[in-house]
C-alpha cells in the first residue's frame, strides 16, 4: 500500500532530486507538487529529464488537500519554509530540507540567519535529520529537519571521533570542497558556467558559513563542552559532490578503527582501507558516503576525508531515508542505486 | 528465480555500466566477472564507485564455469570479442557489446574493420540489437549484437522516416556530437582532461567513421535500395551523451507525426513537442531517448534531433534491455531509473 | 604617440576582453571606461583578473569627455547601443560591438530584432566590420559595426566559396557549436554551470537565429542573388570557441584551393592541410581562425570547418583589429598573442 | 639584439607554454626545439595552437649546436634532465624546469626521488629559482632550478610569514587544490576527461608529495630550524591553476600587513584587500599571483590563500622571468599579458 507524499518546492534542484529518487521507490506515490511561481506547469516543462514520469501538475500550496497526504517534503528556501510549515496541519508528517529547523536554540538561529524564527512551536519539536545518528528519534518524529549538505559531510567525518574522544577538540580544521548545485538554482554571476568552470576559490572566509551553526550545536552536544571548528568552504566547477578534508590531531590508526566500528552496520557509509583517499567521482548520484583516513608524517596528526553527493546523501537522499523511517518503510528503499561513473 | 549472468570485460566503462544497471535488477545476479589483465582484483579496487556491491572477484575467462551461466554479456574490445565468442559454448545466450557482430555481410565487416572475420558461424546467427526495431528476433536470439552508440542515435532519428518514405534518401546529413566515454577507457592524449575540456573538434572526417557500416546496412535494408548518409562525429568535453542533429528534406510536420506514431508505445523513447530541442542533459545516466523535430525556414527541409546516453541506451542499457527479452523478463526491468540532473 | 580610447560597456565580457587585449597594445591607452550601473567602481572589483592594470574608475557615459577620445568602443547591449551612438559626437570614431549596425536595410533590422531602428543616420554610414573582407572601407570608416560571432565564423567558412562560385548556393548547411560566453554575462538558468556543464543542445531551431540576417545580407550580396543558408546553433559547455561545421556541395579539392588562395596573405587565418579538422582548443584566447576542408565519401560533397574564439576574433579581437585600421596602426598590433593551450 | 634560446622537451606542456610566452618577448628568439621522440616533426603538428609561429623543426639534442645558444630551457622529465644537463657545455646558461636541481642536499634528493643524483657538480652550482626570493643569485647564476608548481604556491603564501616570525612554525597546514596540467601530458587513467571531470579527490596523502622536499629545505632555511608543514594536494577538474589554502596560527592583521610590505614592489604579486579570497579564475594564463588573508572566528588563527597558474607562474612563466634576469633583460619582458577570463 503506497504512501502519498507531497513535495513543496518542486521546481528546485532538491525537489527534482526527490522526484528522481521516489520514482524508484516501491511504496511511495507523489500526489502533489507545489511550486508557487510555476503553478499550472507540467514537470516535463520545468525539468525535461523527468518527462517520462506521470506526475501531478504543479500547483500552489493552497491547492493541496493535505488530508490525503501521508508525508510532506518541504524543499523550499529558508525563511519561506518556516512560514509555510507553521500553517500546515499540525499532525502532518514533514521532512524539511531547508535550514529553518536545524538549530534548536532560537538565539543561535537568529545569530546565523539574521531573523527571529517565525515558527517556534514547530522548531521545538523538530528532530535533527542526520539519520545515522538520530535514527530512533527520526522514526518517531513528526517534523524532521534535514541537515546542511556541508554540515552532513563534516559530521560524517567527525562525530565518531568526538564521541570516542580520539581527537583534540580544539584543533579541528575542515577544508571543504563543494559542488555548485549546493547553491541551488540561484541566478548569480559566480554560478554561471563562464565564471565558474575552469577555476575555484574559497568563500565564507573566516568560519562564517551558516552551516557552522550546525557544527557548533552538534559537536558541542556530543563533547559536552563547546567545540568550535575552523571551516572554509570552496566552490568548485562540478555539479555534484562535497569532499571534506579534515585535519585533526590524534592517532590515525585509532581514528580509522573508530570509524570502522562506528559505521560497521551502516548501509550507506563505506570506510575505505587505511590510507585511501575517497573521491566525489565515486559517490555521484548516490546515497553513499566514502570515508578515508591517513596518518600525517607529523606524528599525532591525521587527515580524515568524507565524500558524498550533496544533492543525494547531503539533501534529498537523506530526506527520503528519513521519510522511510517515519513511514515504516525499509530505510534503504529507493536509495540503493549505484553511483554514476564516469 | 534469478538468472545468473557473466560479464566479460568488466574493467571497462560498459562493463561497469552493466554492473550499475544490473545492481537494480530484481531477477539478475552477477555470477562471474571476467577481466583478463585485472584477474584476481576486486571490483572495489578497479571501480570504487561499485564498492558497496557484493561482486565476484575478477577472473580470467578460462576460470568461468559457463554451465552455470544463463546469459553472458561480452563487453570486450572488437576483434577480441569474436575470438572469445567463437570459443564459448554454442548454446550460451550472449549479448555482445562490441562491433564484431553488427554487420551481416563479412565483406562489409572487413571493409570497415580491416580484418577478416574470425567467427563467421556466430556472425551468421547474430541478431542486430536495436531493440525497438528487432524486438521479436532478439527475443528468440541466442547471440545479439549491440549496436554502435552513434549508430543507435542516428537510427532512432532516421529509421521511422525512411520506413515511412517521408524524406529524401539521397540528402541525409548526420552531424553528431559525442561524449568522450564513447571512446572507452583508452589512454590517448586527446582524451586527457587537459586536452579535451574547454574545446571540441570533428573527427573521422568525410564519412569514414566505422558506424557508417551500420547505417549503410540498416538504412539500405529498410529502403530496399542503397542509402548513403553523410556523417561527421564531433568529440565534446562531456562524459556521457550523444546528440544527433540530422538535416533532412521532407515536411517537418509529417516527420513529427511519423515519429509520434512510430514511438507511441515505446517505453524509452520520448517524442518532444514539435519545435522543441532535446538536450543530452535530460537523458544522462538513463535509458531514455529524446527526439525533436523542427521545420527550417527553407521550405521542405527539417531538422531532426535525437539525444541519448551513449553508455546506457547507446550501449549497456540497450544490452540489458535485450537480455531482458532473451531471458523472458520484463523489457524495462532495471532500466527505469530517471536521468541524473543536474 | 598613444591614441586615447573609451570603452562603453566595460563591465561585460567583451568589454573586459577589449581591456585584456589593449593592455598589450603599444600605442593605445584606455582613457575612459563606461558602465552605467557600476559607475564609481574600480575594474579590480568588477573583474579581478584585471587588477594588475592601472585603469580609470568606471563612470557613466555622461561623465566622459569625448573631445579627448580618439576612438570609442561600444560594447553595449543591442538597442542600447544605437541610442547611445545616436548621441555621441558625429565625428567620433566608433567601433560598435553590438548587433545594431550590422544590417544595412532597416527593414531587415526590424525583421530580425523586432523594433524600428533608432539611429538611421548612423546606420547609413556604418561599415560592416569583417576585417578581412572590408579592409579598405574600414580603414576610412567613422563607424564600424562588429559582426556577430557566429556570423563571423560562418562567413570565414563560406565567403571565398561563394565568391569563387565553387559550391551550390541552395544547399548550404551550417551546424554551429558555440561556447557560452557568446551569451554574455546574462543571468539565465540555462547558462548556470549546473545546467550547462556535461551536456548540450541546439537552440534557435529552424534557422531563426538573428545572425542569419547577416548571412543573408552578405552571402546574397556576394552572390548577386538571394542565398538562404540553413543554420542551427548548439550551446556547448565551454567558455570560449565556436566551431562551424559546414556541409556544402562542391569539389573538396577546389574548395581547399580556393581557401588557400583567398587567405594566403591573411595574418590571422590558417588554412589547415586538406583533410584536417580544426579544433577550438587551438584558437582559445587568440585572434586566429583555423579552416579545414574534407571531402565526403559521397562524391561532390564537402565539409568545411572554421574555428575561432568568439570573444576574441569573433568580437573584441575583431574590434581591435578594426580600430587599428581606423587609427593608422599596424593591423595586428596587440593581437598576435598565441592561443592558450591547454 | 635578440638572444638565441633552445628549448629541450618542446613537446610537453611546459615546453609549449614557454613557446607561447616567448612568442611575445621582444628580444628572445627560439633557435632550437629538442624533442627526442618527435624529432623531425613540426610544432604545428605536435601543438596546432602554435601553427601561426615560424619555429624550428623539432630535433634531437645531439643535433643542436649549443655554441649558438645563449640560454637553454630544459623542460624534460626529472632524472632525464640531470643526465642531459651533465652533458651540456659547462658554460651554457640553463633554466631547468624539472625537479632535478631543486634540492641542495643530495641525500634529500635521494630520499624524495628514490635515486642517487647523477649530476652532483651541476647540483652544487644550481640556484633555486623562486625569483622573488632569489633575485640576485639568479641574475648571476649559470644554472637555475625551477621550483615545483605546488612548492611555488605554498612559498608565496608562507615565506614572508616565516621570515617575519608572525606565525607558529609547528602548526602549518597547506591544503592545495591543483589543476591537472601539473601532471603533464602523461597517459594515466585518472587524468582522462571521463575520470577526472565532475569530481575531485586528494592524493599523496599524509604529506608524502615530493614538493615537500622543497618546503622543508626552504622553510627550515628561513626559520633557522626544522619546519615541517602538513601538505595535502587535491586533483581538480580544471586545466590550469593552483590554490593554496593555508591554515596558520598568528594574527591575521599582522599577516596581511606582512604580505603588503613584502610584496609591495613585486610586479607579479597582488595582495588582495583583507578578507578577500583569490580565485584561480583570475590568474589563468598569466604570471600573476593573488594573495588573500582572512581572520578566523577562533582568535589567533588565520587563513592565507595564494592562487597562480601552475603552467605560467608555477613553471614556464617563472622560467622566463628567471631567464630575463640571467640575460640582462627586463624581468617582466614577455610576461605582462593579462589573465584569460572567462
Amino acid at each position: 500500500m503506497a504512501h502519498n507524499v507531497a513535495i513543496l518546492g518542486a521546481s528546485g534542484y532538491t525537489g527534482a532530486e526527490l522526484i528522481r529518487l521516489i520514482s524508484q521507490h516501491p511504496n511511495i506515490e507523489i500526489t502533489a507538487l507545489g511550486a508557487e511561481r510555476k503553478a499550472g506547469m507540467q514537470m516535463a516543462d520545468v525539468f525535461p529529464h523527468l518527462r517520462h514520469l506521470s506526475l501531478p501538475t504543479l500547483c500552489t500550496i493552497d491547492e493541496i488537500d493535505f488530508s490525503q497526504i501521508d508525508l510532506c517534503f518541504c524543499a523550499l528556501p529558508h525563511k519561506t519554509s518556516q512560514q509555510v510549515i507553521a500553517n500546515l496541519p499540525s499532525d502532518l508528517k514533514i521532512v524539511d530540507l531547508s535550514a529553518d529547523f536545524r538549530l534548536r536554540d532560537p538565539a543561535e538561529y537568529e545569530k546565523w540567519y539574521g531573523n527571529a524564527h517565525a515558527a517556534l512551536a514547530q522548531q521545538g519539536e523538530a528532530v535533527y535529520g542526520l539519520t545515522e545518528f538520530y535514527r530512533s528519534e527520526i522514526t518517531s518524529a513528526r517534523l524532521v529537519a534535514g541537515t546542511g549538505c556541508n554540515a552532513a559531510t563534516g559530521q560524517f567525518a567527525l562525530r565518531p571521533l568526538i564521541s570516542a574522544g580520539v581527537i583534540d577538540l580544539d584543533e579541528i580544521i575542515l577544508d571543504m570542497k563543494c559542488a555548485v548545485s549546493g547553491a541551488g538554482r540561484a541566478l548569480k554571476e559566480n554560478l554561471l558556467h563562464a565564471e565558474l568552470s575552469e577555476g575555484y576559490n574559497a568563500y565564507a572566509l573566516g568560519s562564517t558559513h551558516r552551516h557552522l551553526g550546525e557544527f557548533d550545536q552538534e559537536f558541542s552536544l556530543i563533547a559536552g563542552r563547546p567545540v568550535k571548528v575552523q571551516f572554509t568552504p570552496h566552490l568548485l566547477p562540478v555539479n555534484r559532490g562535497i569532499l571534506a578534508t579534515t585535519y585533526v590531531k590524534g592517532d590515525a590508526v585509532d581514528i580509522h578503527a573508530t570509524f570502522a566500528a562506528a559505521y560497521r552496520e551502516e548501509p550507506f557509509i563505506e570506510v575505505l582501507p587505511f590510507g585511501t583517499a575517497p573521491s566525489t567521482h565515486d559517490v555521484r548520484g548516490s546515497n553513499f558516503v566514502h570515508i578515508g583516513v591517513a596518518a600525517d608524517r607529523v606524528a599525532g596528526r591525521a587527515t580524515v576525508f568524507a565524500a558524498l553527493d550533496n544533492l543525494t546523501k547531503g539533501s534529498s537522499g537523506q530526506a527520503l531515508q528519513n521519510a522511510n523511517l517515519m513511514l515504516g518503510e525499509d530505510e534503504t528503499a529507493g536509495l540503493m542505486m549505484a553511483p554514476l561513473f564516469p
